[in-house]
């Protein structure tokens, strides 16, 4: 069997490392003769949209999956009349909108931030009377790791914020007060079985993952397996997603979801009884979904703009280096270590040592 | 860092595997075409001691190392005048003669079972006077799962079995009265650090590797570490070795060891907190070992001959399969299956069911 990958970097990467051992090939789809997933895959060179180069993947994979959502619609179209393609292109049109993503929420019974769609600066205007102060406008389409988005603390803002829209539709949504953000894994197959990983807790700073925590026999446990529930169910999901969540004092509210395997769920290769890599590997081929149980305490460490030392990072016990092939540069996620162990204060320990490195190597 | 290995097959495969989240590129030399780590890896196609794809081996690689004992000496000798070869050659020179080998565990003071060199049929039957029926003849070199080899009854198998050796110099060993077969795995780097991981029991069948599981704790734990140390230290070793122990009523003899990643520490990929093929590339790229801690029970079933239906096999709880993307042929490892968990019950039953699948599998 041959997966095809648009997208050939550091997911892509881990996706293929999961895979091999199932005895699955990989072709990717990336236009970075450099990408992280090269050596692992056939790899065709250029752009996500080249119509030659999608006829070649749909013509040689027997199952397509992508590492970003972000990928156009007419490519989804064209790859899902050659081909399967998992996630289905129903998730990727509401993953790749933030008002349809919200509007979703809603119908779905899911709480969210208060949030309306802003098409114009009166649009915001008007918005902001319901909304209140601070609130956060965001482009409705691409943006991540806190690009595409302007704060508003009060009216002042509003006009400079909708200017740097540059006249892209835009949804505005108020700050929650919550306590922590959290993120929820699961694979579903096309059988409709579901398996769901234990919550991770993630820390963020300038906007970006930088550290994610297994949270075992969580409280929002249930309640977050509920959300995904129905959001894989409404979207006839195949594949792993994740589900971003404000936890406000035992409510939850949606952020996002990511149709993909995603950056909170790294720890998941040593922490998991089964990686997100190959759970999402196994969900898109209709293979059996492995268990989710954790394996003692883990978490993972973003490494982002700059590296450790190889030596150093490997002398801290239980730690796990994941590199990417990637040449660091400033705000670029360059790799990721994981702390496991069975031992609550030696997981404190080694995550305070790996928190700190990562501190020292970001030049962001 | 690009590392070399000479064969391509399911070791090479599990290295580069390995080796990928610690950002090392892999360069495998192997005459198949279909070698198992040739998707992972640059592939130089052609005989082992093939002088210009040697060359180029060692050109391209950073540090050299091998899955199989059977180099030639002057294809170690080249590689070494080149580039840096790990495990070193002289540990090669020891593994690849069994007499050598016996000879050497004798020196270090490691028991072994009786044994006497056999040049000719009339060495032989001196021999047999002071070893004593039943005992083995083996040739001195080459043979693996149980190939090159003629079991001795009585004195009327001497000449049949003699013939059998073609001509070869042989060793005769005598059969020992043992309870099971056990090995260790330990890994040494140039610093000297040495990383010892939980004996595995390994039962075979038809001279071939057919479960090994993971004895954490085991009583025989501190001798067999001894032993291995005393022949990392010996031959200044670095890399991962493995040494094959009969424990005869807490007696252990050594049988024979192999200068590199071996089948009976396959389940350390899942069963312990850093994998043989992990800490190897750790030991010859001098980076620190990592810990070799078991993570719960872990058992490791091999397929021979014929694969099982992934389907069935991954609904086995706490199943991982690793496929070597080998054709099944009569006697042929083609894959094996761990399995993990943290419950003694559980994992007694899925290693029934692993066994069970792997027996209906078996067309040898």
């Amino acid at each position: 069997m041959k997966v095809g990958i648009l997208g050939g970097g550091q997911l892509a990467r881990m996706i293929a490392l999961a895979g091999y051992p199932l005895g699955l090939k990989f072709i990717v789809l990336d236009p970075d003769a450099n990408a992280g997933a090269a050596g692992l895959s056939e790899h065709l060179l250029g752009a996500y949209d080249d119509p030659a180069l999608l006829a070649e993947l749909a013509e040689k994979a027997d199952v397509v999956t992508y590492e970003f959502e972000n990928v156009p619609a007419h490519v989804a179209e064209f790859l899902s009349s050659h081909t399967l393609v998992y996630p289905p292109a129903g998730a990727l049109a509401v993953a790749q909108d933030r008002l349809l993503e919200k509007n979703f929420f809603r119908e779905l019974g899911i709480g969210t931030a208060p949030f309306a769609a802003a098409d114009s600066l009166a649009d915001l205007e008007n918005a902001m009377a319901d909304i209140g102060y601070p609130a956060i406008l965001k482009s409705r389409r691409m943006g991540y790791d806190g690009k595409g988005q302007a704060v508003l603390r009060s009216a002042a803002d509003l006009a400079a914020a909708w200017d740097s829209m540059q006249g892209a539709a835009a949804i505005v949504e108020g700050f929650v007060d919550f306590q922590r953000e959290v993120s929820i894994i699961a694979a579903r197959s096309p059988s409709g079985e579901i398996a769901y990983y234990p919550l991770s807790e993630n820390r963020h700073r300038g906007g970006i993952l930088r550290i994610a925590e297994c949270c075992d026999k969580d409280p929002a446990q249930s309640l977050a397996e509920d959300y995904v529930r129905r959001l894989l169910e409404k979207l006839d999901y195949v594949g792993v997603v994740a589900l971003e969540l404000f936890d406000a004092g035992g409510t939850l509210l949606a952020n996002e979801f990511a149709p993909r395997v995603h950056n909170s769920g790294h720890w998941t290769i040593e922490g998991s009884e089964t990686s997100q890599f190959e759970n999402h590997l196994r969900a898109i081929l209709n293979l059996p979904l492995g268990s989710t149980a954790p394996r003692g305490y883990a978490a993972m460490v973003n490494f982002i703009g700059g590296l450790a030392d190889d030596a150093q990072l490997l002398n801290i016990a239980n730690a796990h280096l994941h590199l990417y092939d990637k040449v660091p540069r400033k705000g670029r996620k360059v790799a990721h270590a994981t702390i496991r162990t069975d031992s609550e204060a030696a997981y404190r320990a080694g995550l305070q040592q790996l928190a700190d490195l990562a501190a020292a190597a970001d030049n962001s």
